[in-house]
Formats: C-alpha cells, sequence, structure tokens
C-alpha cells in the first residue's frame, strides 16, 4: 500500500503531465463490442480529478458512452516517452453555463461556431483509475480509487 | 462506398504512418469492466494486416484478451498532429518459431532476457477497423471492414 503522502505526490505529477498534453485519446466501447478510439483536445483549466472536453450533442462517441460509460482517456507523448491511462466513466453535460465558464476561443479549430453552436457539449470523465509511464524518470506509478 | 482504388491508397497510408511509430497503445477491457491503456512496443517488420507486440504470457492485458478478445491499438504522434485508432481482436501466440522470426534485439529494453524468456510471448491483432487523422494532409480516412 502507497501511503497518502506518496498518493499525493503521484497525483500532483500526474496533474503535471496532463497540463503538458493538448490533445487526448477518447476510446470507447461501441454498439458491436469493438473499441474506438479519437483524438480529442483537452481543456486548458487545471486538472481538479475530473477531465472536460467538448464535443457535439450528436456523435457516435455521445451514443457509445450513453449504452456504456466506461471510457478510457490516454496521453501519449513518444519524443518525451510519457504514457498516461485514466480509466473513468464519461457523461455528457449540456449545462450551458459550465460550457461558458470552460470556452475559450481556442477550441474554434474544432467548434468555428463557438456558444452559437447549439448542439455543443461537454465530455465529463470521472476518473477512476490512473497510471503512467515517465520514462525520464524512470517511474510508473499506479493510482488506485477515485482520483480527487 | 469508397472504390478500391480509394481504399487501396488509405492502407497505404495506414500502413505508411504505423511504420513511424515506436509504441502504440494497447486498450483492454478489464474485469470489472473498465478500460485500460499501457505502451507497447511496436514491431519492427512490416504491416501487413495484422499487428504483433512482445508481452509476457502472464500479465494483466493477456487476462483481459482471454476473456475479452475485442481491443484498441492507437498511435499518436502530437507534434505531427498523427492520430491512429485500430479496432481488432488479440490472440496470445506463443508459437516459438514465430518468437523467433520476429525477434529483433531492440526489444531486449523492455525484455533483457530475451528468447531465454520462457514467459516470452507475442500478442497478434487481427484488424477489424481502422481510422486515421492526418492533420498535416488534413484527410482523415475511416477502413471498415477487414483490413488487408
Amino acid at each position: 500500500m502507497k501511503t497518502k503522502q506518496q498518493l499525493d505526490a503521484d497525483m500532483r505529477r500526474l496533474a503535471q503531465m496532463i497540463e503538458g498534453f493538448n490533445v487526448a485519446m477518447l476510446t470507447t466501447v461501441s454498439e458491436d463490442g469493438s473499441l474506438h478510439s479519437r483524438p480529442m483536445a483537452t481543456q486548458y483549466a487545471n486538472f481538479d480529478g475530473a477531465l472536460w472536453f467538448f464535443t457535439h450533442a450528436h456523435t457516435h462517441k455521445a451514443e457509445d458512452i450513453a449504452r456504456y460509460a466506461r471510457v478510457n482517456i490516454s496521453y501519449v507523448d513518444p519524443d518525451k516517452e510519457e504514457y498516461i491511462s485514466i480509466s473513468g466513466t464519461a457523461e455528457l453535460v449540456r449545462d450551458r453555463e459550465k460550457i461558458k465558464a470552460i470556452w475559450n476561443p481556442v477550441y474554434k479549430t474544432w467548434f468555428p461556431q463557438g456558444l452559437a453552436d447549439p448542439d455543443l457539449a461537454l465530455l465529463k470523465i470521472n476518473l477512476e483509475q490512473a497510471e503512467y509511464w515517465d520514462s525520464q524518470a524512470s517511474t510508473m506509478a499506479q493510482i488506485v480509487g477515485p482520483v480527487k
């Protein structure tokens, strides 16, 4: 068992690593049971135990999570040899106040209509477990249980 | 529907992209239904419609695929803005002739005992569907059906 201090240090390092990434891969389970990934623009906000991504409300991935909410988020940087795997549950959030609070013009690349887009929504990923491989520091940490 | 020519061109581009990567993320479904990813050293061989990775035979991921064979392989290069998602089924291969045929000393980083390791095995991923996002060329291709 890890001490609380070790877990806190692992969590700080995880948050620091995530904040260095612009794009995550989101893996969902499709209707036929196959697993699909796609790149997602990651939020430019502090990591607070949940991950938020902009999406359109009517997409395959939203259908996937409505049927099966368990997902994986991975972050990969082959040059730095940094790899992160986050297991969690996803939910679609259409609350306009939350959307406005997170919106940043940088997302216009993917959502050109911005806040005027009635289909604009958020995917909230509630973290259940996280693992990271930090090759430069030669460490691998497994963080089990709800990540706060 | 795509023409056979378009599909062949997409497949050649996919093979070319995969050959530029050293590391893939393998996502499996765990016993409790959660999704987990981990980095895998990718083979230094031509892509022929199946992907091969070295593994130890006794690992969580081997247990995962014995229970649920559907997996996702993703390749990510954030600098080049290249993203690949491959949906397929995984099988553990312990055939020593095949292991010897694919073995390359570069894998000693991950498998220091090399061919002398009795637990050394291969994961074969049979491709069912592939998608890639090739941002430099501003293309996204979806390749449906068994990828040969």
